[in-house]
Parts: C-alpha cells; sequence; structure tokens
C-alpha cells in the first residue's frame, strides 16, 4: 500500500498499526489521537532520539536493575507498537507485564493479553479479576491494578499514560519511568523519570542497554540514577524543540 | 461525563466529536491521527488565536471576497468540528461547498452531506457521480472533484488537507487557502495562503471578518492580499513556537 520511496513511510507504516489496534478492538478510539499528538512531537525532536533520551534511559535502565518489583504497565498503543519487545524487555530486566487501560474493558485487556502471550510473555497480569487491587485517588476503572503486579511494585515502566494516574502511582511512593515524547505533558511533569522519545525507538534501545549495564555492579547503578536530574532532563528536551524550530524558521 | 472545572475540558470535548464521527461512519481512522497531531500544535501556539494567524485570516476573507468562484472543502474532520459554521461562512462569502476526501467512500460521502444539510447546506457538491471531473497529478479517488465546484473554483479553502492534493489544486492555477494548524505541514507550504491556527476559531472569526470585510471595496481588499507574505507568515508561527518553549524550558 505505502510505497517503498515515500518521505513518510515509516511513520506510515507505525500508522497503519495503530488503525489495525482499533480494528482489532484493543485501542480505543482516543488511543488515536494520542498517537497523532506522538508524531507531532516525534517530528519537533527531528524523529531521532536525542541526548536527553539517552540520559534518561541510562537512567531507567539502573533503577530497574536496582529495583525489587519492577512492572511494566502496558496500554493499547504499547501493545499495537511494540509488543515482542516489551516481551524481550521484562525478560531482561526481570519485570512483569501488567496491562493498564484508561478506557477498561474486559474484551480489550483479553485482546492485549492475547497480543503479548502471541509476542512470547508467559504471564501477563491486570486482566479481568487479577486487576482486583485498588489505587487510592482515582476513580473509575482506572484504579485498578494487579496485587502481583503494580500494586507491590517499586518502580513502574508506562509508556503513554494519563497523568492523574502517574501522580496517584508516584504518591503511592513508586518510582515511575515515563516514555513520554510530550515533554509538556503532566506525565512527563510528574513522573520520577521521563524518557522524551518514539516508544517505537525507545524499546530498541531499552534492551540493549539493559544487558550491557546488568553487568555493572549496584553501586556503578546507583551512581548513574543519583546524577540523574529530570528536570534538566525536560529542560533540556524544551530548549531542544525550541532551537530546532527556531533553525526551521531560518531555513524557510 | 467530562466535569465542568476540568483544566482541558474544552480540548477534551473537542475530542469527544471527532470520536463521534469516527463512530457514526464518516471520519476515517487517520483522521482521529490527524486530530492528535493538532492538539500537539494548538498546545504549542498557545491554544489561542496569534497574530499571525489574524493577518492571514484578513488576507483570505479578501481573497475569497474577491473570487469567482470559492468553494469551500469539507472533509470529516470539518464535518465533525464546524459543520454550522462551514454553512454560514459559504453563505456570507458566496461560496460552494464540496466534500473532499482523503479516503473517499459514497457512504462517508453521504454522510457528510447529511451532516453538512443538517447545519443548513442548501447544496452540497463532490457526492457520488458529481466528482466526476479529475484533478492531474493525483492518483486513485482522491483525485476525483465536481465540475461545478472546485474543477472551475479560482480559490479553494480547505482544512486538514493533505499535501499532494494541495500541490496539486496549486499547479492547476488554483489559490488554496489552508487552515493548518502545523506550519511545517506540506500543505502550510505548499498552500497560497496558510491559517496556522485551530479550525474550531477559525470559522467563527472568518464569519465577522467576512461580515465586516464584505463592506470594503476591490481596491482595499487587493491592497490587503498585495501586502500578505505567507513565507513571512510561517516564519513568524515557527518563531512564535520556538520562542514559547523557550519560554516553557524557562518556567519548569
Amino acid at each position: 500500500m505505502i510505497p517503498e520511496n515515500h518521505p513518510r513511510r515509516e511513520s506510515l507504516i507505525i500508522r497503519e498499526k495503530v488503525v489495525k489496534a482499533l480494528e482489532d478492538g484493543y485501542l480505543a478510539p482516543q488511543g488515536l489521537i494520542a498517537h497523532g499528538r506522538g508524531e507531532c512531537f516525534d517530528y519537533l525532536i527531528g524523529e531521532k532520539t536525542q541526548e536527553f533520551a539517552m540520559k534518561a534511559m541510562k537512567a531507567a535502565i539502573a533503577m530497574l536493575l536496582l529495583a525489587k518489583n519492577p512492572v511494566i504497565s502496558v496500554n493499547g498503543n504499547m501493545a499495537a507498537l511494540v509488543p515482542d519487545d516489551i516481551v524481550r524487555l521484562a525478560e531482561e530486566i526481570n519485570a512483569k507485564i501488567e496491562v493498564n487501560l484508561f478506557y477498561r474493558t474486559l474484551d480489550r485487556e483479553k485482546k492485549i493479553e492475547e497480543v503479548l502471550k502471541r509476542a512470547g510473555a508467559k504471564e501477563v497480569l491486570g486482566v479481568g479479576d487479577d486487576a482486583s487491587a485498588v489505587i487510592p485517588e482515582l476513580f473509575s476503572e482506572r484504579r485498578r491494578v494487579s496485587k502481583k503486579g503494580i500494586y507491590i511494585a517499586d518502580v513502574v515502566l508506562v509508556g503513554l499514560e494519563d497523568g492523574d494516574r502517574t501522580e496517584a502511582l508516584v504518591k503511592m511512593g513508586k518510582k515511575v519511568i515515563a516514555i513520554d515524547i510530550n515533554p509538556l505533558s503532566r506525565t512527563s511533569q510528574m513522573a520520577s523519570l521521563t524518557i522524551v522519545d518514539n516508544i517505537i525507538r525507545v524499546f530498541p534501545k531499552m534492551i540493549s542497554l539493559a544487558k550491557e549495564m546488568k553487568k555493572s555492579d549496584k553501586d556503578e547503578l546507583q551512581k548513574i540514577i543519583n546524577q540523574y536530574n529530570n528536570k534538566e532532563i525536560l529542560k533540556e528536551s524544551l530548549r531542544f524543540i525550541s532551537e530546532r524550530m527556531n533553525q526551521l524558521s531560518l531555513s524557510l
């Protein structure tokens, strides 16, 4: 369908994946709107992993390797875009995988479980009755999590997450690592650590980093975390976008 | 559903409109992704009509008032967001209304015609066999237009349009006025005149401007057009975004 030489080929292929996920019934329509916002921000950061994202990923992997109970929280967009990589990263860092949806329905949960199992996941938490624990301060179905997963987690990796839930998890004392290409979102601001980059590029890089950094000792990992400053990273990303927009205005 | 005091209430209400349009079957899933990109850029320009958009709207109305055969080209996103305003603006400037879809199906065309007729439109071009003329240099269904509308138009107002089609219309010698909140899109770059603003805010302002500027004589209108420089307007919008991102980085 998409010509080989189309200048936006990669972006269009990714777009087809989320449209397919909508048609398959595990991505809510709002997930497509969120994807569009992401496309825009990806363009703003030059559709490449920038230095501020590399630094955040290193600190994120350090945090995940030192965690007692790390969990990767999965929603429809993530399942549509990086199902295999979710499973591979979870294996590398010994993390649980939990389905956690903003628009929760049992049908969507089960379909995402299926996608992840097809990608090789042995256990998928947060589906149906497993999501029986409750996150305080959140309303409706969004607060339901697994007792074996997010509820007892010390570090939670979320992608394209909602700001309120990120805040609620942080208030529960959890460290939240957010993959969010929008540095201005409430999630980005609330998270303990924000990776401002496209989730498509983040997962393969995190997997490589995990393989490499596993060999480091705990003190080294702790040092990386101590030296990390999320506010500075967010500032750096905004300055990068500002500078890029200025450059583009000059080249018009 | 959406709390009265939600900080992003207006944006969420608009979001519900496009989700509804998807459910009603006249907006393609890709339209939701496009909407998401728009949300992002709206945030970047401060969710307000800025000076660069006001200048472009004035020149656009001058162009439309001087046109012999102005046409408003309507797609799914526009029908979802501003159906009444499309009809009102068309009345003010004596323009035809034509349905023109990227993902053309007879079902979608008819549904959009219905939405526009419900909003008061007397005539809606480009539906079914009416779209029998062909725009050169475009493939597939996208090139079909109405002989009574876009095919003979001298000025075409498009919203959230695709870059290839904008380019094809310009090559046919038509003046294309694009409402596109992304100043970097190919549509924005290709159009004769680009209004970098949210279509929700653009239509009411264009209607007021039309009422007012109708009283001006032709020379005055022509002068506004002559003084207008689209490249400068696009640069101004990028500089604005750049400056705003820089300010936001300082306030973090």
